[in-house]
């Protein structure tokens, strides 16, 4: 039989190997995890020589297990594993979950043993969890499976979390514990021999009772299929997916290299891949379960004006600081809510946004200010803050909340400040599904990533330019520009005729072999113009004097012409001379750079950036993988930090951004094609003011064979 | 009796004029927290009618108390507020805590009451803490005053916690007691009518019994003072203060002015101060705690190489980014060092930094490791990271690093990640001085935060520069160029007149008046040079042909000045023309401002950023207050985003940043001694090469007299 994940997460029967009763052992932990948790369907511990552990019947082997096995838990030697596997195939079972450790992460023995069960797996269509793993976890009440050695059963919940560091888990599902936060499935995947975290996230993305998908990741295994399966979920399903990736930093990086055995990708790429996968990624746990929370329970803001309120006027400042700097922004109230307030609230109170309801509010002034700016059409969501002064009623308060939630689709968050006095209230908002923060920084950094996700929705995604270009004639010229060799640079001529092949904007130029040419070249070609020598003999065309630059004129031009054959000559008698070069000058305008680099295990990467020394220093450019969809390009160019410089400062007019984007899409769709281009660079693009167009006035492309 | 703030903290006797015995008012609230804090002194509860009040005898008015009273606190209605001053003068007191609102925070009539105390305290020498504050605590033993209406007395420690806003008191206090966080002073200073947040830095800097001052500001009362004493205690004493400032952004600035009725700075001069004043500013209260947690029980480290000991891979990774983001370093170990771990850990730990001990690490492994890492010289401190594995014996691990701890002297930050299975282990550090994050993140964060704090102090400070410049000269060209008037706008030569008195590096130039004159001015001046018409009824010299760039030598020049003042006499017959003005022309080089701009509130501050349009849009600047010392100026420098172009990038060459500090240095003095200079722009100034200085390219000033 075929295997499946849903096998996985929903077997009817679990084999368990290496289950035992010595004391502090994964065994052990692993066979009582299953037990304990009250596992809904058969479990059969497979043991050399016990009878029963914990009370359920053992079998001295699989084969010896007289009923149909679903799924396999195996915690032995890693040396067993192969032949356990096969036993396991012959079994009819289609589902294992490999626990045991000693594989590619200790590399040479341990990664050739990998390679085995990789290659019995896919032999016998099993799909299989791990190894290297702390196993698997579903908490449905049909199922309630907990085929892991973590020390705790998580909570229900509808949050799916996997990650790719089975000690992490442990730290989660302790710190979930603390924080009454549930699971839907809770996975460990280890070294991925089989199922990998595209897979899971396929799942969980169709799984119903995952309304979240939290993520620990240390590398990825492919990534357009990576954004394809993701992007899907963001946008098609409106599920958000949240994902910690570490290894960010060259330490970073190295750590993960030797701990996970994998080539880590740069971290350009893996921001690229999030972005373009709608995910948003977070910086540590702690922000994930911040971020997770509200997710899960709230629903998204409509937009990004929110309002406090409090009984307090410090924090209320707190945050609204953090609020800004997350960019969100402060509901303006309509006047209707700031008469409502006015007189429902004392005179002291302040009545715009931050609403304070001043420090002896009791929960009747909290639930009338909360009801009236939720009611607000220009309020997406609110902040209540909470501190725990001499007159607060900090329960009855937390109990209006939910109520006032019910009435309204827009989120809510609280920040009920403190840790001892607030606690029950704390207690009351997060089993009524209003999350609580200790301090309201948090609040409005969560309430900042909803409203980011909310409008990541409502853009349209995954959308493919459609673009003319000349493929057949893009190809021809790589081939015989590679003409059999291994790598080849195209110089500016060479590389522009390969951009025009995809209609990118080219400065028009005509060769001229003699004077006479000159008076037709001209046609079509608007002055100023650069005259260039062309000769495989003169690589440095200025050295050589064979270039000259702001000809205005005919006249100019035929003595230029003259000039630099003549300087041609002088500087190399031998050099054949193919003529010189009349190119259009690109006009004055904001210089930009789009480049593309290939990354060994992503694919070409196409890169964004403002030109210029200073941009380069600031490290201010934007990557994506290419081929991107028309909102990725749209994004590329508003999410750099000198972005305002093309909006128009200092009364510059605002760039063409339309043609930016266009040519982004269209160097996108060139590199896509084409795997022989390695390295690409346009610098600068010159961009024109708006409506007026771009034009490539430098590029360099690098080709390479084995690429493709 | 002249009070002190040793007063306020430490009185041998109080008097609570509006305690009572009604249930939850502040009144209550207050003589309970004396009577059950356990006040070392005496206390005399003031009631109109009651004989005593929880057991303690009351008296009906002051006056009637027949013993000396050193401090009062009242909480009576406001209106009554000024009477009861008197009363209390005339009986003595020399310390008071007005817990009262209804003062400036409400403005108008209360604002004029504010103000009537304010001036019944001054004239009686009375300190006076308030009005609209939650009060004033002090955990010595000897004492043990919680002179609040706080809802818990906070358990004794080390650090000093002064906030602007009472009700977010109440919530840290909660929150406190929940992280069993312990202070020596807390106090909550309100409208600061009299004692405001420099006296009690200074207080708190002085008091052995507080190691880290932890503020809460929404607005600041002076800048220099501020800063004169914040850094004294950062820099002579090696205290640390952390603060947060709230009001950041525009729409936070708005709600602190209505919140507090005071007028808020604007952030940049904020930021300044903190800078100028060694103090670490903070985001939140979050990060507040996170860092006093760790400044008040660790020492500090010698630099920013840090050790990483972890029983799990991915945690460690995720450490190591967010100390590689935070500024911190990847200690290389010795070979030493890696050959001890190497003999005493398993053969697949990672003897590497972050060092790796394993899933199934017991305390022993932990215990090696450590101490090792410790041990080694290129290591300043360590952070222990630890996920609760089935093998992990958790207290015994959290048992032996303050054990390690006591053998050296740097600092250790642990992350036992989770919260139920770790607590034990989390209180036993706690308890034994080491602060334990939930998660890595804030651990790497907050080293870093003590490694910037340690730089810090190992620079000097406070010196000022000792420059040469003509301040007589500088006045009387103020004076004259004001010549009585409000203001007046000093263009590029006049503008370049006064920098030439704080001996800034301008462009030499001469005026000549005729063309005799030109041979004798080209002496000292380096060609090219550029020269422009000198005229005061010519203000467009352009427009009027009267400027001529790029001349090269005398013969040019003397046909150039024929030519301008032909121009000038066509342009304009009228004009009188005094001559022309032959200017040095800069050379290339980075253009970078220097600007200064005077606060309402703090006065000059200084601005530098690199020149172009660019570093506009991107607002990389940085600020300080003028007069600066010269550890400011070089810091300044050092500090925007856009430093490495100064340092040199694609082979230019490091730029002079030692004539760019002495600009700098030179502008802060000129702009602190002429408070005439309401703004100035170098913009930009020209810098050289290291060695080879830098020029005043242009100038602009503007004058007005009010700000004398």
């Amino acid at each position: 039989m075929k295997g499946t994940i849903d096998t996985i997460f929903n077997p009817a029967s679990i084999a368990i190997v290496g289950a035992t009763t010595r004391a502090n052992s994964v065994g052990q932990a692993v066979i009582r995890n299953l037990i304990h948790g009250e596992y809904q369907g058969v479990l059969y511990p497979v043991h050399p020589r016990l009878k029963s552990l914990y009370g359920v019947k053992a079998y001295p082997a699989l084969s010896a297990i007289p009923d149909a096995i679903d799924l396999v838990v195996i915690i032995v030697k890693p040396e067993m594993v192969p032949d356990l596997l096969e036993e396991a195939a012959q079994k009819g079972v289609s589902a294992a979950v490999v626990i045991s450790a000693g594989f590619k992460e200790i590399g040479g023995k341990g990664a050739a043993l990998e390679k085995r069960i990789q290659a019995i797996a896919a032999n016998h269509h099993i799909r299989l969890v791990g190894p290297n793993c702390l196993g698997v976890i579903n908490t449905d009440a049909g199922v309630r499976m907990n085929a892991s050695f973590a020390r705790i059963m998580p909570r229900p919940g509808n949050i799916g979390f996997i990650s790719q560091s089975g000690a992490l888990c442990t730290s989660v599902l302790d710190y979930a514990e603390g924080r009454k936060i549930g699971f839907s499935k809770f996975i460990s995947f280890g070294n991925k021999a089989d199922v990998n975290e595209i897979d899971l996230l396929h799942y969980l993305g169709d799984d119903p009772r995952t309304k979240v998908i939290c993520m620990y990741l240390e590398d990825l295994s492919a990534g357009q299929e990576f954004i394809r399966v993701a992007s899907k979920i963001s946008w098609d399903k409106g599920k958000p997916i949240l994902a910690v990736k570490s290894g960010t930093s060259s330490e970073g990086a190295r750590a993960a290299a030797s701990h996970t055995g994998s080539l880590v990708g740069t971290d350009s790429a893996y921001d690229a891949i999030f972005l373009q996968s709608g995910i948003q990624r977070v910086e540590g746990v702690n922000e994930l379960f911040h971020y997770a929370m509200a997710f899960s329970r709230q629903p998204l803001p409509k937009g990004r004006r929110i309002a406090i309120v409090t009984n307090a006027g410090g924090p209320g400042i707190m945050a609204t600081d953090a609020a800004i700097r997350s960019g969100l922004k402060l509901a303006p109230f309509s006047s209707d809510t700031e008469e409502q307030l006015k007189t429902h609230l004392p005179p002291t109170a302040n009545i715009h946004n931050p609403v304070d309801v001043i420090g002896d509010a009791t929960h009747e002034r909290y639930e009338i200010a909360l009801k009236t700016v939720m009611q607000d059409e220009n309020v997406d969501g609110a902040i209540v803050l909470l501190t725990p002064q001499a007159m607060t009623d900090i329960l009855e308060t937390a109990q209006i909340v939910p109520n006032v939630a019910k009435t309204v689709d827009k989120p809510i968050l609280c920040s009920f400040m403190g840790i001892v006095d607030v606690s029950e209230g704390v207690a009351h908002l997060e089993e009524s599904g209003i999350p609580n923060y200790v301090f309201p920084e948090a609040a409005s950094r969560t309430m900042a990533a909803m409203a980011r996700f909310g409008e990541r929705l409502s853009m349209g995604n995954r959308i493919l330019p459609k673009l003319t270009f000349d493929r057949d004639r893009a190809n021809t010229l790589i081939q015989t520009k590679l003409n059999g060799n291994l790598k080849c640079y195209l110089p500016e001529r060479e590389a522009a005729e390969l951009l025009g092949c995809y209609d990118l904007p080219l400065l028009s130029s005509r060769l001229v072999t003699g004077p006479a040419d000159i008076e037709a070249a001209i046609d079509g070609i608007r002055f100023p113009v650069a005259m260039k020598i062309v000769s495989r003999d003169i690589v440095h065309k200025v050295d050589a004097g064979g270039v000259r630059l702001n000809i205005t004129d005919v006249d100019q031009a035929r003595h230029a012409f003259a000039e630099i054959v003549a300087n041609g000559r002088r500087f190399n008698p031998e050099a054949r001379i193919d003529g010189v070069l009349m190119q259009e000058m690109a006009g004055k305008g904001v210089e930009v750079i789009i480049g593309c680099a290939r990354d060994p295990k992503f694919g070409p990467i196409v890169m964004f950036g403002l030109g210029g020394t200073l941009v380069e220093a600031l490290k201010d450019v934007t990557f994506r993988l290419a081929p991107m969809c028309i909102a990725s390009a749209h994004n590329m160019i508003r999410s750099i930090k000198t972005f305002t410089v093309l909006q128009g400062v200092r009364g510059n007019p605002p760039s063409d951004l339309a043609a930016i984007k266009d040519c982004i899409l269209r160097v996108s769709t060139l590199v896509a094609n084409h795997p022989e281009i390695s390295e690409l660079d346009i610098n600068p693009l010159i961009v024109y003011p708006d409506g007026q167009g771009a034009v490539v006035a430098d590029c360099r492309i690098l080709l390479k064979s084995d690429n493709a």
